[in-house]
């Protein structure tokens, strides 16, 4: 070893000690005819004495910013500590030492705050990494594979591995595809997911498996998506989704304890899916804070069990109202007060693309109980005021309303929501908020295709009772305009999403097992029998082998490890992410190959079309 | 859940408990008019007694084999006990019972010693996957997953991901690549190993890294090779060699212990490559054995330290040793009696093509101290003598002598002394010997190029003292037939392997850290300036930076865990593998795929060509 210590290691109690630490020099400081050199390593940071009679040494090999440096010495106490540091009560005053390697000064300092920008960060991310502040991130990020890792191993889960050469069977996402040598014309698959497989581990009896694995989606890449990233994967047999709901919430609640040291006792929330659109507009809320919806006009087919409120806005004539299909509400608690141009600002912000709204209403309920609305000439202030009570607003409140088409103005109203949520610092990075979101609709309806697609992956089971609704009917839609009233959309699937500061953390659900219903839900997708065969033989023949009643749930462990880390980015979470076109720009990657690699893959660029 | 206990769980303890259990019907036996079912688990197998008042719902409902069951009974003392079951001693009455999912007739019974050929295996691999002796070996792979994950954390090690999707760099074996849709005309490549992004780690300053994880290698199969195969991959800044093999010893030691009970207490064997050369043949000795070879004749520039010792056979004129380059011998102990035939036997083994001898010369030490042998006509009974004492033979062994060119004799000696032991018994399954091999060449000599190639890869450091040879030296061979001579053939790697039981189950090095030399290295194999920069910018870059020295290895995961399993093959360690074409015979993977696909990639296929 170049070191009998480490840079974090040293403390009063090792005064005398001669020792020999090796490390990256953070500063040089000049002090009258002495030297301060700070000396860092992935432990800490100890500060180093060069004297006087080492001066001559060092005008030779003088110390730069990142060089390596090796320094025997001895551990001394300091006059002037440093609290901050825990090494801040000695410093290593230098007997020798030598440079192992020097470095040509960095492109930017490699420090908390001076990152460079996010260009130079990924092109020198070896320098980026020295940084406490992503260091910090991956080293939480391995504190929550070993947390996961522990909890599962307790729990009686194999880390069973699952191939990455595997066959594409385009659903939903992209593959990335590989060229197979040894089969020309032919392609592998990187997997999106190990889901076939960890099925045929139920069919094979290993009863509780797991993996933290990476899976690949060749999808356009929105901010904050990666071609490569890692699921923790897991799936149990002989359950029903209370069974995984309870396995899992534990082990979510084991990582915040050994992670975070939270303990975090209450009891996760459940919410069905239709209750998280009905209140909060979306299917992964953010409950760490109300504000919810009031629905006073929607399309009846939407939500056929809740209570139309049209009666709190009907019979004025304001059109903007009557004309639309769904109006929404929030309140947003003690901002009665907000300015007339920052509700300008408001207006514009709901109209801009990303939102697509036409206007903003608002209704100020001031804090002396009087109302005061940009649709004063419509509705009297005692109307108003019963809407401001059906929206649960109190004085002081400000009441924000949406009108248009449906599906528009529900997604405008929870960002609406999450933003005013976040203006008003009901967003606390140091909260958390966890919640299971249930009773997914098993389909979702493909316009252009008129057709169904799973709104989860076609291996979901119905929820038990709706598994008769699925076989009885069949699937063809014939009135595209009134998928709504086909049976197969009201069919709720054993679905389930953890949710976690209004991100989706992990997701899953109860497996169809038999054969015969596997082939229904492949029906119902639009495949042929012979598609379903060619691209999932393995699976429905294993199905006949005795496959046991199975679920289970992935998480998105770079999204875990970001939330807990306090961030909305997952790259920061990653060691060597990729940029939004996919690239390594570190290592230049991808990049062209060499036509002998084409000739043996038996392929040729076709570029020229496009 | 949809069991109260598992199938192995139950005991006398539990008498009269009623449980629930779900499992596979392993076999039903009809006893008059009562009917025994041993319900299978991962966990055990429980004997269910369904007593006559069930024979109706039996009636219409039959069990099969693997029929996923599920049954409520009451723990029951069994009147004709089962020693050999842990769960033996009790059976459950069963009460009632439900048919979870029914089952056809498996291709082959799910029994020990019933594979049913490998193709049959393959194709149904979830089949044989219950097997108890495939799922053994899968347990013992998560036992070692385990074991070396809980070993490296307690030592400082942080898990941390690489990517997947990275640049294709050619050196050695053939990449993978993966057509980049959003890059046309480029591609990733899928890593043969994490080996950069480990030094880059280094670089980083995250000090002791390691992953469990997958690599890939297009290479022509051979038996026992995986396109997609798994590694523990390790890396260690400040260290010297002493400081790596130190710590994975310690990290195999505890394998043994965890994994296999093994107390591994004596000191592990290290051997320099010349040494196991010389003595052995080849550069994974099995020392579980002796029958070192006797090295009679050889070119002197091969081990220009050792003694020759053709003293022995030089000077009778017997023309198959004097024209030879190469003679060297074993002694087989106690085997002087080797019948005629066996003998016969023996010499066709050696002139098969695999071992491509010209024939086989035998002494036979008999038991009296007497002397004969196939070359009688050419040496005395003394002479013969001499050789023998030379073999280090003693009455009662058969000595074996090989003559041809050295490369081929010395591998053929080396196969032969394996199949002799193997014979004798001397390879013995439960015996566990370790070795370290060092001091290996950096270089390999290619001949159609006439240039360097590196033995391990371009990143291994020589010794500290062959440093100057390499940086002082040009690499080009101005002579190829004398190569040897060459400065760099003596150049030593700082570079080492473990070995078990004549197994290659870790390699690693010491790695060059220095811009300058990792330069020198890159011309030595052969590379352009343009070329080593368009490979391997990224890392002669980091290297400027301040590169500490370090070093590290790699395990062949799925080896290690084939070895402790007493097996030769890794396939069944493997959950699913693929055959020797590299196909997924289960998945029918690898495929073609959509023109839609091909075509949003820029590539088609060129098979014409082929």
């Amino acid at each position: 070893m170049y070191r009998t210590h480490t840079c974090g290691e040293l403390r009063k109690a090792d005064e005398g000690k001669e020792v020999t630490l090796a490390g990256w020099v953070q500063t040089v400081r000049k002090f009258g005819s002495i030297n301060f050199v700070d000396l860092r390593d992935r432990y800490g940071i100890t500060q180093l004495l060069f004297g006087e009679e080492l001066n001559g040494q060092l005008d030779e090999n003088p110390l730069g910013r990142e060089f390596v440096l090796q320094v025997k010495g001895r551990v001394s106490e300091r006059s002037n500590k440093n609290p901050n540091l825990p090494t801040g009560e000695i410093e290593i005053k230098v007997l020798s030492f030598s440079i192992l390697n020097k470095a040509v000064t960095p492109p930017f300092t490699i420090q908390d705050d001076t990152d460079g920008g996010d260009d130079l960060r990924m092109k020198y991310r070896y320098l980026d990494l020295r940084r406490n502040a992503v260091k910090k991130n991956l080293e939480l990020r391995y504190a929550v594979n070993r947390a996961a890792r522990n909890y599962l191993h307790e729990h009686d889960f194999m880390d069973l591995e699952t191939p990455f050469l595997i066959k594409s069977t385009p659903e939903g996402a992209r593959d990335f595809v590989v060229p197979s040598r040894m089969n020309a014309g032919q392609f592998y698959a990187l997997p999106q997911s190990p889901q076939t497989f960890k099925q045929l581990l139920m069919v094979s009896g290993y009863d509780r498996y797991f993996q933290i694995v990476k899976c690949f989606r060749d999808e356009d890449l929105r901010a904050d998506r990666q071609p490569e990233f890692t699921q923790i994967d897991c799936e149990m047999s002989f359950v029903q989704q209370e069974d995984i709901l309870h396995m899992f919430e534990g082990m979510i609640k084991y990582i915040f304890k050994q992670v975070k040291g939270i303990d975090y006792t209450e009891k996760i929330e459940r919410m069905s899916w239709e209750d998280a659109m009905w209140n909060f507009g979306n299917d992964k809320p953010d409950i760490r804070f109300g504000m919810k919806i009031l629905n006073l006009k929607f399309p009846a087919y939407t939500f056929p069990q809740k209570e139309n409120r049209s009666d709190l806005i009907d019979g004025v004539n304001f059109q903007v109202f009557d004309s639309a299909e769904t109006v929404l509400a929030i309140a947003v608690p003690g901002s009665s007060e907000t300015t007339r141009k920052d509700l300008d600002l408001l207006t514009e912000w709901v109209k801009r693309p990303q939102v697509g709204m036409k206007g903003l209403v608002y209704i100020r309920y001031n804090a002396d109980g009087s109302l005061k609305s940009s649709i004063d000439k419509f509705y009297s202030e005692d109307r108003l005021l019963e809407i401001a009570k059906a929206a649960d607003a109190h004085p002081g409140d400000l009441i924000l309303m949406l009108a248009g088409t449906e599906e528009r103005t529900r997604k405008a109203v929870s960002e609406l929501r999450l933003e005013m949520g976040k203006r008003k610092g009901l967003r606390k990075e140091t909260e958390y908020k966890l919640l299971w979101v249930l009773d997914f609709p098993l389909f979702e309806y493909a316009e252009e295709e008129n057709r169904w697609v799973a709104r989860h992956h076609p291996f979901t089971a119905p929820k038990p009772d709706h598994i008769e609704i699925m076989i009885q009917h069949n699937p063809a839609i014939e009135d595209p305009a009134h998928y709504l009233k086909h049976p197969y959309a009201g069919i709720k699937a054993n679905a389930y999403d953890m949710v976690l500061n209004g991100n989706e953390i992990g997701g899953g659900s109860i497996r169809i097992f038999q054969r015969g219903l596997q082939e229904k839900m492949f029906e119902a997708l639009g495949m042929t029998k012979e598609e379903s065969m060619h691209k999932f033989g393995f699976l429905l023949g294993a199905f006949e082998y005795g496959a046991p009643p199975h679920g289970g749930i992935a998480f998105g462990f770079d999204r875990l490890c970001a939330i807990l880390g306090g961030s909305e980015s997952i790259r920061d979470f990653i060691a060597f992410p990729k940029n939004n076109s996919g690239r390594d720009v570190m290592l230049d990657a991808p990049a062209t190959i060499d036509d002998r690699q084409l000739a043996e893959l038996s392929i040729k660029l076709d570029i020229e079309k496009k």
